[in-house]
């Protein structure tokens, strides 16, 4: 195993396929694993109708997950938003559903460490628990959760109101925490993996790459927008409301442009509920409806090197292989042979 | 030399200190250059007052040239701001002083590349231009500009709109243009010089490491603001005004929550010139008089990481360890066996 955490979570690679909600399906999750990496099904995961009731939530999250295992025997993980607000129903039914059949790693977002790690802890489920920030990272470690997701503001979804980059994240985090750390955010292929690796991480997530692949569930369109994006296709949007990257489209642009010309926060909220009423929400309607003008459409700062549309097996082989491309160019910038007689010229 | 760039820079090491403008003058200059590493004169350097007049600025610049070069026979640049505005009074005074001075090397920032490229590669000087997205990076390519800086949205001070992280940003210039790519923003140790050659640059550009140094000539409270910060002690504000990272502080604050809450543009923009009159100026005031409340201090993402006040040559000799301890950890986990068995699996 390469890493420490590879050899616990059981997989062959450092990459975690981050858990994209509706982007994923058992078959998505399922490649993924089955390829040596760890496919994670996200809580609205596969083609069945959402539904308010917890109970009818949790039947279609076992019929998912028996479908990865009917599809795969490698490690795979199952995300559980525990969200900031009361109502705890869908979380509280995931969580036992996930214990009764047997899944071996849960990853816990959006939501405080206390919640839910003593009881997946007790049931020997292995505990991933995402944070933004230094603070929450020490907070879920002395929660006992197994390792953090460390994920920067060039993460796709929602993250942190502080706005910390990945890349001066990761290495703070994986600095304070002894837990092992997965570093999110922008990270696409093997330059993002060396770089992490560096900045002590033990494995990285990748969203956006694994969207663009052929067994990811999300519609077209989408695939192609990745594909067609330029560095600045993605915004942050909704400081004042719920902070969240997506493509940058109709509705971000308006939003953007209400929250600078003077919209309370009142208003804006409205804007965004509002918005959530069209035919089959705005999120469903954007990644699984195609919808790039008014949908919500989560992806990363990195869709625009993502090129081509490929199997979830050819995205961590490529992986794998630029990482070790990208090393041997920074070994042969930094030669052993400089770094002698730096240091005498340095203190000269 | 370690990289082409070096070679054509004339230095040893792939690090550029960042033109912070107030935060420089002669002596930090020439103590990184003498080091190694390429020094960079700010257009405020130095402890003279600014004055409205170009050609008084232009003397003012003249002297700490020739204080450089009194305490450094090594390479250094001048940084020229060409501002967004019409009145280019001081930027042309100042182009034309560092010629006259035989200035070799010139960082040009916040303006068009064919403003000033032209006239300084008649004059033989080496043009480098800062940038913030790929079309900016090819348009100051195109424009016969020898490198770029891509800076990131991790970076201190104002950068661009698109608000793209450095490692999103600097992978993509790095294959968008044939010219040499220094990395900047959240820089700050040889994590992030790994990361960076692996992202393809040639160079990093490091400013919040240099501030917390002992030739830097900025308030020492300033000095202690950036060893005691943590992971989110800086903020990107004035996303209707003029976007800029400083120091998370009450002036910063005050403008965020007059920004969510209502208010114009306009009032925005009355609240940041009321804020400017402060005795000296909110930017001196920060940075030079050590405000830490009302001050605009400028620093970047990666004042987390800085944890102690050392010499330049210090900062330099650490950097170049850090990456190569940080080379060896990658290359531990990234293991030669691994990658022949790696690609047979995956295949499989």
């Amino acid at each position: 195993m390469l890493t420490p955490l590879c050899g616990r979570l059981g997989i062959d690679w450092p990459i975690v396929q981050a858990p994209m909600n509706w982007a994923t399906d058992a078959r998505l999750v399922a490649a993924v694993s089955n390829a040596g990496g760890l496919g994670v099904l996200g809580p609205n995961a596969g083609d069945e109708p959402a539904s308010a009731d917890p109970k009818q939530m949790g039947e279609r999250l076992r019929r998912q997950v028996r479908a990865i295992r009917a599809a795969c025997t490698r490690p795979f993980a199952v995300n559980v938003p525990i969200g900031r607000g009361g109502n705890r129903g869908f979380s509280d039914r995931s969580i036992e559903v996930l214990i009764e059949e047997g899944v071996r790693i849960a990853i816990i977002v959006t939501g405080s460490p206390e919640v839910y790690t003593a009881r997946l802890k007790q049931a020997g489920v292995f505990v991933i628990h995402a944070i933004a920030s230094v603070k929450h990272a020490k907070k879920a470690e002395s929660c006992g959760v197994d390792a953090v997701v460390a994920e920067g503001f060039d993460a796709g979804g929602h993250s942190g109101f502080d706005e910390i980059p990945t890349a001066s994240l990761v290495p703070q985090v994986a600095e304070a925490c002894a837990i092992p750390v997965i570093a999110a955010g922008g990270i696409v292929d093997g330059r993002g993996l060396v770089a992490s690796l560096g900045y002590g991480a033990q494995a990285v997530y990748m969203g956006t790459r694994f969207m663009a692949t052929i067994e990811c569930p999300i519609h077209a369109n989408v695939k192609q927008a990745i594909v067609a994006a330029i560095d600045s296709g993605s915004t942050s949007w909704g400081r004042s409301t719920e902070i969240a990257r997506t493509l940058k489209n109709r509705f971000t642009e308006e939003y953007r442009r209400r929250e600078l010309s003077g919209a309370t926060r009142e208003e804006l909220h409205k804007f965004i509920a509002d918005y959530a009423k069209m035919p089959g929400g705005r999120r469903v309607a954007g990644l699984r409806g195609g919808d790039l003008e008014d949908g919500e459409v989560y992806l990363g700062t990195g869709l625009g090197l993502v090129r081509d549309i490929i199997t979830c097996a050819e995205v961590i082989r490529r992986t794998m292989n630029e990482a070790h491309e990208t090393l041997d160019r920074v070994r042969s910038i930094l030669r052993e042979d400089a770094r002698a007689t730096a240091m005498e010229r340095i203190q000269a």
